[in-house]
């Protein structure tokens, strides 16, 4: 099963921004944890601060990857055309957030992708990730 | 590990409504199933259609249980009064919805509750609940 | 052919409030009088002021009752959880109103209710209800 | 008894369109059957596409009927001048429409008319027109 | 000086419609009492139910008419069209209103046509046609 | 008849402030000649870019003027204060406007204070006043 | 002079639900020191966390008890049920809040039930029951 | 292939209003035009002010004609009727505008009809109603 | 204790406006009344109908007065300015109405001061003051 | 005659995604056809899905391009910075679009660009950009 | 150069209220620095609490003043009437604010006064008024 | 002092676009100005259309520039992620506009990355960002 972990803007801070937040643990050792974890996944990673990155990202996936796992960051609740690539594609997709939107700024309460994800997990730090990953197991398992 | 799997209006109803969809699980399979599937955890069940005893519930489970994994149903829009039960108690609530409720009508996108809980996770069918009770392992296990 | 008359909050204050309004029939005499005036019907009568038990009371219709004939009294407007029940059952629900709820407070115009249920019948007094049997009658007599 | 069933845009259509959804019979035919069925009324139809002559049938109906059953079609949810009709006379308005409006767009759910009629049927296809002119004989039966 | 006075729907009833509000003069005594009292004008009257002839009223006075007072009851608060066939026209329009729209429902308080009218006068019972004739001979006679 | 001219903020600039638009006749001539243009009332003038000021007025106008003619700026737009002074006293007010201010920005639309007057008048420059004397003498003329 | 207090969800946590803020009075602590307070009062307490149970307990105020002093918590903002009730029953309820609702979230800032009952007293603590209560017997000592 | 070519209110105008914008080409000559650019064509026109006769040239189009192309002025902001009556005819009708609404006041740019039609065409002056055609031959010639 | 009493705009109208209503006694009786039966505070009276004064009242009355009582009328609804004040002084104050506010126009439901007062008492009456000072002697006396 | 032909983000999805509603024709087809179609013109193709490069090529079409057809997809409703980069250059920019956006999800009724380009052509399919160039020639032609 | 400096509400707290955020500085100590950085200008200083004083002096500054420094306080989000001021005199207007507005409540993100003053500057505390008196230098020595 | 002016989308066209407005200054032109008028400061230039590239200039300046002068552009009203990215670093952030963006359309009014920088300058043309190096010299030089 090849799985891609997309990241959107900002997470590419993560470890050196707010520390006592989100932990010390930057992406790329986010990532090498999700390796470990699930060793039976096939994993890839990318990352961009850029909208159009991104949907070129979930585009490349079609017929290539098993699953996307996406935190899509500030574009959440902007992009439309981010939801736009994700019901153009027949992969799957989950959206991930690693703080508990609903529990921040009213413009974060909304998300523009998640009609078109096949489920959304958010408010668990990093293991939110573990999270997604494990839903991905189930879900292609029961061929759905 | 003690762990409270509260279930809120008409999902008493699982497997006999729409099949197809929700397949033929009973709420008592579900429950049988998380309990097989997490045997470390000490898992009660409590379903009922009436607010109030949700409420009732969530406050009975301060200093009892250790977690609590709620799917209020259609409660998650309407009700202030569940939503101040969650945050008058120290026990950490997850919220959990089988469909993905984004995808749904206008009025089912907004959750009174989820600002209160530590995290959510909608649209994995009965697999919400298995993939909540794994948030919960590791958020306890990480003693925060 | 079995039908189930809920009644809502406050309708057991029937004759006893705004006699002047509601005339003096309380909801026992109202009840008394649809028998009367239906007898090719069996006909059963539920009351309650809480949601949850409104609720109950649809999803145990299921499969029992031929149709029901609900008026949600103030839950009309609020209610995503009673919507949900009605949804969910197959047994076909009438929407009854003995006021005119468009012509009263400006939150008493939307019914969160009226869209899954068969029909709506509002402002004749307690002849909404005799008009709302009247359609159950027509409606389940075409086969429909 | 005299009885004025007024008929809005495009209810002239009745039977061509979408009979799956709306039966195969005509408005003609509706009204004939209303005749048969209500043999102790006076019945007089009008349809017409124009706003401005269903006022004018409100306008005429004063002293010269004993009631109106109002079939705005799409002007139920724009015309001031229309609910404004309604107000201005003394006759009585019930509204009703075939299909349960609340169940289509949003632009259908609110009705400029309703506040001014005595009340509302709506979902019961052709027989809401039936059950319409019942809720008459009742009402001038009750000298209200 | 010519001068056109419309009346829109409704206002045919002028003297049967609440006699105790809007006094017992009809539309024809309103407009002949113009005539009285405004001998150095020629005045000439209209009234219609339906939209489109106000509309052609409002085209056909272009070159022909000096003034249009304007009540266009009901329509005043819903037509885009009647805005434009009087935005169209070059000859200067009036809005009045007998009663004052801004006591009454909040549908009311807002006027489509006022923005393209060169002003308008609300409140004063009949004697808002009267200032408004007054307001055309000041508005004409300085040469604006 | 003695009755009370009371002009808000920013109309004692009148002559000065857009000539081109306004005309160059001041606030003082203004009023000078609606002296000349109704020898038989009483007129008193006052002017306060002050919001409390204008509510004094209105207050102290009560059993001393027969009416009062407001143009209330700015303060048309956002003074529950002075609503409220207006509808304390029983002395007639009539809402008087130069500009059209249903053609300028949208926040100028909505009247507070139109609610509570006996009727309004807009648009027609210096000559709203003359106006709205004008009907302050047939108002009062009529007992009403 | 009897006089119930009903006090709504999550209220029966006082003491135990951040004490810090709230004192370490329990509800049981807050009814004791009320009768100490009103000995000529006849006092009645009721908690419940449902809404239905709120509702019977107004409606059977009704002949029984001469006031209602309610503490409606997070019902205050969602239950048109509970409102109605109010409207139903002549027995005169005062509302109450221990905390500032207008200092808190958006969402509870309006009160559905303040405009049915005699009057609000928020923000002053366990205080309120006190001034509630003071409030009752001026009211019905005049004779209102 | 039959066309019939609809223009709602105040398009009667074109050519007499604002010539420097709109042109001196009559409604008239714009249909010739159309004729002579088009003579595989078979064409009628039809224009009406009142909304109702719109609505009923729609519905005479049904079997009669193969397409329509509809300008129809202010009704297109505010009539639910017409929007009605071309979703119930399987006629194919495109909508068009010679101005560019996008650019215009605030109420114009929601159209109520553009989701019932085919297409639509907006901002090219009489060129508009060309591509409607242009578009209407390539529709009915890829057998769609 | 020092204790200062303001009232806004229109309150100076008491006792001679709709004494029906808000009973014939004068600001001045209130005034008086409120000496008589707090003895043990030193009250002080301000009113005026000019925001800025109410404003520089609650400014002054830092480190001089140990509470203040305030009812800010028309204000109370439009006043960010006179939120400001109170925000910045340390001194409590405490807003009341002597109508129900809730019971009124929509305009009046939401309090732009209330957020920054430490509670309200609305609906009472001249009781309305009793009561709040009652909760400043509470207040003060408990340290807080 | 030079024209750039621009498409946003997941049109290069062209024909791959959902052939049945898209038809089998990829982007690459549609602009050989559109360059068989108009050999006057010299075409140029831009395909992105990143915002920005969408914008630098609408400046580098200024004094370069003599006409510009976008298809904005999801960035039409999202975009300030391409309606800013439209509203910077003076070579003409036509919107298309292929499905009709008035018949899909709310958010896509809104067009943020549409305002600032020439005109729009939307919901018909791959021709919608026929009849663009159709358009374009016109416009060009006409020396506006 | 004669520059007016303007403060509205609250303003003359500075110094005294939260020193911790705003610093020690009072209101004459902010002005009498503002001296000694611009000698080149001539200063002059205004502060009131009420709202219409404000706008006397932005009249008074007509023809005396080249410009004036103005930061109204509460009074930035609620009064018509200043921006109506500002609005008709030509002498340049520049708004500012000590505090990041926009980092604050919702109610004052909105300014109604920036609109029609050339310029704002906001949240560099006391340094926002060194930066207006710049702006001006520069403003006034171009020529504009 | 290391200070980085970012200038987001199409402000590259600046001396092209609008010179009457503008001024005939390039970007390049704007920037060597700055360079001239600020010898005391390093300073670096950025300039792009793509959203991302905004951010991770933001991010990079992390700890190697002491400010950032931001013109965000169109991207001011509509990115969440460029919010997001200002949050995240600790590099104080100032927001300018050469226009006076409350003075332009409707949607340019609110400024989404104005509540996370320290503070806003907008409508002094060029000057503004000579005013923004101002407040970061002051601003840096004061410790804070």
């Amino acid at each position: 099963m090849k799985v891609l972990v997309i990241n959107g803007p900002n997470l590419n801070l993560l470890g050196k921004r707010e520390p006592e937040v989100y932990g010390s643990k930057s992406l790329a050792d986010l990532f090498e944890n999700l390796k470990v974890e699930f060793p039976e996944l096939s994993l890839t990673h990318f990352q961009s601060n850029i909208e159009g990155e991104l949907i070129n990202q979930i585009q490349d996936a079609e017929n290539v990857m098993d699953a996307v796992v996406l935190n899509a960051g500030g574009y959440t609740h902007t992009s439309v055309a981010l939801r736009d690539s994700i019901a153009a594609v027949s992969v799957p997709v989950i959206e991930v957030h690693m703080s508990n939107i609903a529990a921040r700024e009213e413009f974060r309460h909304n998300s523009l992708i998640a009609g078109v994800c096949i489920g959304s997990i958010a408010g668990f730090g990093s293991n939110s990730y573990n999270l997604a990953l494990q839903a991905i197991i189930t879900y292609l398992g029961s061929g759905q």
